[in-house]
């Protein structure tokens, strides 16, 4: 690959690495900046010099706790975001917070939002705070934000927060990008209003009750209301933890208030508890594993997805059976072994069996 | 595709297809149990005329009621067939039952098993019983299913219940090849030992505590929990549906004993229900829409996967990129790309961006 791209790119990449890391060069913020406008751009030859700066930049990455966090607009998460954030610079850490959030083109102007709602955040030397990259598929969304975390990992930041709103799947995507997903509730659970979409209950690490303080017995409730629904939800994909087992973590629901500040004490030792046992029992570590395989065969498919779709034949092809599907007048798996033929020939029928003449199936 | 298949073999697939709708030939049960082996068999050749029969079976199919039927071991789903098959036959029905079971090339002797248990229903004239397919993978099991489930419905079925034990994401198929997906449980709700998987409580249509009369007081304190839990799970993938409209369909939590028939009227009647407020908003018929659809890209990514993992150079390149990627020391999209560039040129990197020489993105 790098026989492809001029000597001055691949020195000019390497100079950017090293004043992510910190090393010299362009002031880090700066660097970061750049580093991470690189990663979002969508020409070819950005690509390639992005993969470079990622390949530079991954020895120094991975040491970051990675704090997903998600809730409905109005649940209070840049509140949260703004006190947690301050609370852990108190405690001598640094913080970089990013947002997934695949509909940013279509409101636009949530750069400003965040900024504003994080005001002393946003301006303090020990954060950093950068929005969601603009438009696209949540899968690319995803990816820019994945890429970015492991600049910011990098460039030594010590917790990394990724935010989403409730926008289709990102929820699910940042579990699937973060050490640990706190799920941000407000007390009236059980109000339809505040439906939980589907599977996001099952893959929060900690659920947070936001605003407890104005109606303690409504939180009160909820907070019932939710272990109770957690615990029939049961064992949260992971098969070898048993009910009770004090050295697993299971799921737990707080209350706080995050403008007040009230329960930021017990949500920080949740997250510290989390992490020892996670740790301690390995969970941690095939986690950031998994996460990984998963990201990797995630990309393979859309990429897998995007050739079919481009595919000349394909793009013929397609638009009558899906009709014709649709409407029950094609079977599906006829249809889809047609189209896979299509796009690459002998794809799509069976291997033939072996010199069985008559098999079990006649 | 007629051109490669012998015209003898067009003409007998002709006359199974007769057999199977009940014109002539073959007694009826014979042609369909042919026709089922024939979709089941993994021959290049017998994909071709399975393929061939479907066409011509498919104007003939979707006139059935599919109801999709899931729980763990032990709950009474045997039980619960066998009553409602003889109690929907007593009301003038014909019935039909499969089961998707990937793991039944491991257990063994679940057809036995199966008939066994239903004993007067598999011997039953209006009901037709046929068990897993066995071995492969789950969504080539599911596959098999749902054209199988197209041939009982070309044979006249009324009802085709499509059982399930909870294997995997064994359920979410199910619940993505029928118009009614039931959920049962034990009154033991709550317990650990039932905790429910990810996303399965999310795609039931209707909860049914069965065993209610052994424990009256656990099934109510069971029913009251999964209503409140189903509620907070919220608004069901159908964001256009508001809570309390009596207009659609919300999902129900039932009592029954399997065993002694109490409570069957109330099931009936619930999937009565259902299938009217569906049908008069459509519901009904847009859900079998995207059924077919999801299973045609299901079966398009299942190949495209099957023919990346099969692609020489991938092989080759894959084990050790899984590896560098898991241990952290390759970044999963560079891994991504690389390989989606091994399996077809061009793919995996970006389109070049169009003439604009310094976009927004530098």
């Amino acid at each position: 690959m790098t026989c492809a791209t001029p000597a001055v790119g691949t020195a000019a990449i390497h100079a950017l690495a090293d004043a992510v890391i910190g090393g010299s060069g362009l002031p880090r913020r700066r660097a970061i900046a750049k580093a991470i406008t690189l990663l979002e751009s969508t020409r070819a030859d950005h690509r390639l010099q992005a993969d470079q700066l990622l390949v530079h930049l991954l020895p120094h990455a991975g040491g970051a706790f990675r704090l997903g966090l998600s809730g409905v607009p109005g649940v209070g998460k840049s509140t949260l975001i703004e006190a947690l954030g301050l609370y852990l610079i108190d405690r001598g850490l640094t913080v970089a917070v990013l947002t997934v959030d695949p509909s940013s083109v279509v409101s636009g102007g949530s750069i400003l939002g965040d900024k504003t709602r994080m005001e002393r955040l946003s301006v303090h030397e020990k954060a950093y705070i950068r929005p969601s990259p603009s438009g696209g598929t949540l899968g690319g969304v995803a990816e820019k934000t994945r890429e970015a975390m492991l600049v910011l990992e990098a460039a030594g930041y010590n917790v990394v927060i990724v935010e989403t709103v409730g926008v289709g799947q990102s929820e699910i995507a940042v579990a699937g990008m973060t050490d640990m997903f706190v799920l941000m509730q407000l007390p009236n659970a059980g109000d339809e209003l505040q439906a939980i979409k589907k599977g996001v209950m099952e893959v929060a690490d900690l659920v947070l009750i936001n605003k407890a303080d104005l109606d303690p017995d409504a939180a009160s409730r909820a907070r019932a209301q939710i272990t109770s629904s957690l615990r029939l939800l049961g064992q949260h994909g992971d098969p070898q933890r048993a009910a009770h087992d004090k050295s697993t973590w299971q799921p737990q629901v707080l209350q706080l208030s995050a403008l007040s500040g009230q329960g930021m004490d017990g949500l920080w030792s949740a997250t510290q508890e989390f992490r020892t046992l996670r740790r301690a029992s390995g969970a941690w570590e095939s986690r950031r594993h998994q996460q990984a395989l998963a990201w990797m065969w995630e990309r393979i498919e859309a990429g897998l997805r995007q050739a079919f779709r481009a595919d000349a034949q394909v793009r013929a092809r397609l638009p009558v059976l899906s009709k014709d599907v649709a409407s029950g007048t094609v079977v599906a798996s006829v249809a889809a072994r047609e189209l896979l033929s299509l796009f690459r020939p002998g794809v799509g029928t069976p291997p033939q069996a072996p010199l069985r003449r008559k098999g079990r199936s006649s």
